[in-house]
């Protein structure tokens, strides 16, 4: 039976049953989390000849750079190729770098307040504010960063194909101290969202009023599919050309999930005139980053299809994972009505949406009795969910056992918040 | 016969015998660069086992993290020891990072610009100007980094012992946007020279105008020894507790000179507050940095004992060099009295200065011929030499044959720019 259909007394027999199955879950001593998007051991074992067995003696790249050695600030050229096939972009459009996609782009930002990227009048952080416009729910280390960094965020809602337009239209061309919007444009985290043609499209051909404008294009999950009916994405650099804004966006990507969250490539590409710039401003940060990593990556993967290929195997792995989530949602919320989830074809995450107000009990609920989900709220600028509705599940970490343990007891926090906010209406 | 006791046509004739011998070299058609502080390729070798045989399939820490994985910002155990045994600090005065520490110094003052340090009223940047104390001849790209950032370098003179602590004193002391000074305390980049107790004292016991003043301390040369009978460096985190200044220094190091220039480790310590500070501002900016890269030399080195017997094998084959080029500065330029140089017992470099006003000329003549220098004035501030006097000879790359040749000709470029001088005057 629905809970909308529910008359206050069958509502209190339902909490007090829900009650019930709470406390016999929480008597179970739980210590799991579901809270980031980390990939599972058994996917990190996929990648573990590149540690053992990658590197012969030699460690030259095959255009004879000692990849031990100093130098090379873009990257060794085999490891380029790899991103180049990725993200279809050319020789002089890509810089792979370390570990970490995040630290691009903070470095990115942190150069643009101090001193500008290509094209800019001044740096920005001698405008009185720096503004962000940020679709959401979205990337928690995304918002943090901006907080961090003083920029103002301008939340913008999704629809179903990607940031309302119109809003990220307006607000562009609102004001020239909007420097900035932040996209996960694939398998968006955390909604799953592939952003469509016609969003790609807008994107590209935005008339910002800062002519300084950058788009944040977060690829993180570009080979990320579940399925292989999988979503496409429109490749945002070749669009920016069309639209006659060639220098407007900076993309990133990275291994993390495809080798090693820990040891993997990040990788900025943009424009030859940005990433020329950026080039310029780098070479007083590093000499070069790690091309030993850089030429095990080339090694081991030798060329995009060995990445594609690569990727099935993990899908294999966390595929299940996924559909254990929405089968237990679907068996236990949707006879009651309560809820709306997301059915990603890829990424890292499923997207839930309780009914308003209810978020934060259930997350509440969930770690009290041992089960942590990524903090409500976390998906919105200033950790602030207007309707205190989002929450973030992120199935691939833990076993498809304690999986569905996590996930019964989930379902049970979500009816009992749902209850008390029925109950107290 | 000493050029100072030549009458113009001793030195003419000199100049007609010289000019002959440049041109015989000049025919050769070298192809040398002496130019910047790089391992030779069999000082790579040393470090190849980390590379082939070092991680097993495990890739855990000894206390149970994953390295494959994300997280653990400031580092894993077993690296965070190799540090802490060298640089003598605490567990929580250490941050092991990437692949360079010029990078950690680069970030390190971009977030203070932008966000401060610990115990700032503001982010550097609020201030009119930012003023470092560049003791000088010392490393370019300090420098380098100074100038893109905008901040303002104040030249000191160097000692026998280290910088005109007079003059940093009285510069520190003198105005609150002065918020910084550049120190290579150990081998220093150029000279060799390590700083004396006394030195380092009165460097922790500095009393600057700015509360958030900080002494960047680029011990990058802590345990690169040429002989037995080595320098020692007083502790200046130590010595700055003692001063009751226990947050007014970074120290930072790496092991690029160790293990791998393009592959290795960095590393920042400071006191507790400083890294706690530094620890809450990068997490916006990275998970972690490559945690692979740290179990790989923690596994291959085991402990400060193995850096230590490692840098003896390193010393073996860069000593010879060193020497070599002191035998042919003594052998071809003392019994003609012109030029001073070093006789460093460590680090990466012999400082070379020529008569006034001829080191520009020297480099100039020996690129000409195909050997490269590190360019002349790049020692300085702006890239400005006052007596365009100092020249940074690095020996470490080219082979003992190469050096032989590299050297012979430059010590005729230096003879002929010194007769060109003296000839005009």
């Amino acid at each position: 039976m629905l809970y909308s259909e529910m008359n206050k007394e069958q509502l209190a027999a339902e909490k007090k049953t829900v009650e019930g199955l709470y406390e016999e879950l929480k008597a179970k001593d739980l210590k799991l989390t579901m809270a980031r998007g980390i990939p599972a051991p058994e996917q990190l074992d996929l990648s573990i000849n590149m540690l053992l067995h990658c590197l012969d003696g030699d460690c030259k790249s095959k255009s004879g750079i000692d990849c031990r050695s100093y130098g090379v600030l873009d990257g060794i050229p085999e490891a380029k190729e790899l991103f180049m096939d990725m993200l279809k972009v050319g020789a002089d459009e890509v810089i792979v770098g370390g570990n970490s996609s995040l630290q691009m782009m903070y470095d990115t930002i942190i150069r643009a307040l101090q001193l500008g990227v290509y094209g800019s009048e001044k740096p920005w952080c001698k405008y009185d504010s720096v503004k962000f416009i940020c679709p959401a729910p979205g990337y928690d280390r995304h918002f943090a960063m901006c907080e961090a960094l003083g920029i103002e965020m301008i939340t913008v809602e999704y629809n179903e194909d990607g940031p309302d337009m119109d809003e990220v239209e307006r607000i562009a061309a609102s004001d020239e101290s909007v420097k900035g919007i932040w996209c996960v444009p694939m398998y968006s985290n955390p909604t799953g969202i592939t952003y469509s043609d016609e969003v790609v499209r807008r994107m590209a051909n935005l008339k910002p009023a800062a002519k300084d404008f950058r788009i944040f294009w977060d690829n993180a999950y570009c080979v990320h599919h579940l399925y292989g009916d999988h979503s496409e994405l429109l490749n945002i650099i070749e669009e920016c050309k069309k639209a006659g804004n060639p220098d407007m966006v900076f993309e990133f990507s990275s291994t993390s999930k495809i080798s090693f969250p820990g040891g993997g490539l990040a990788v900025i590409c943009a424009s030859k005139n940005n990433i020329d710039f950026i080039k310029k401003q780098m070479a007083f940060q590093t000499i070069g980053f790690d091309k030993l990593n850089q030429l095990r990556h080339a090694k081991f993967f030798k060329n995009y299809e060995g990445i594609t290929e690569h990727m099935r195997f993990h899908a294999a792995i966390i595929r299940p994972k996924f559909e254990i989530v929405l089968y237990m949602l679907e068996k236990e919320l949707l006879p009651l009505g309560i809820g709306k989830w997301t059915s990603p074809k890829g990424g890292y995450f499923i997207s839930f949406n309780s009914e308003n107000g209810c978020a934060k009990r259930i997350v509440a609920l969930a770690k009290e009795a041992g089960v942590v989900l990524t903090d409500a709220g976390a998906t919105y600028p200033y950790g602030k969910d207007p309707n205190d509705s989002n929450i973030r599940i992120a199935p691939t970490y833990p076993s498809v056992n304690d999986l569905r343990q996590a996930m019964e007891l989930f379902c049970v926090c979500v009816r009992l918040a749902t209850l008390e906010k029925l109950l107290a209406e």
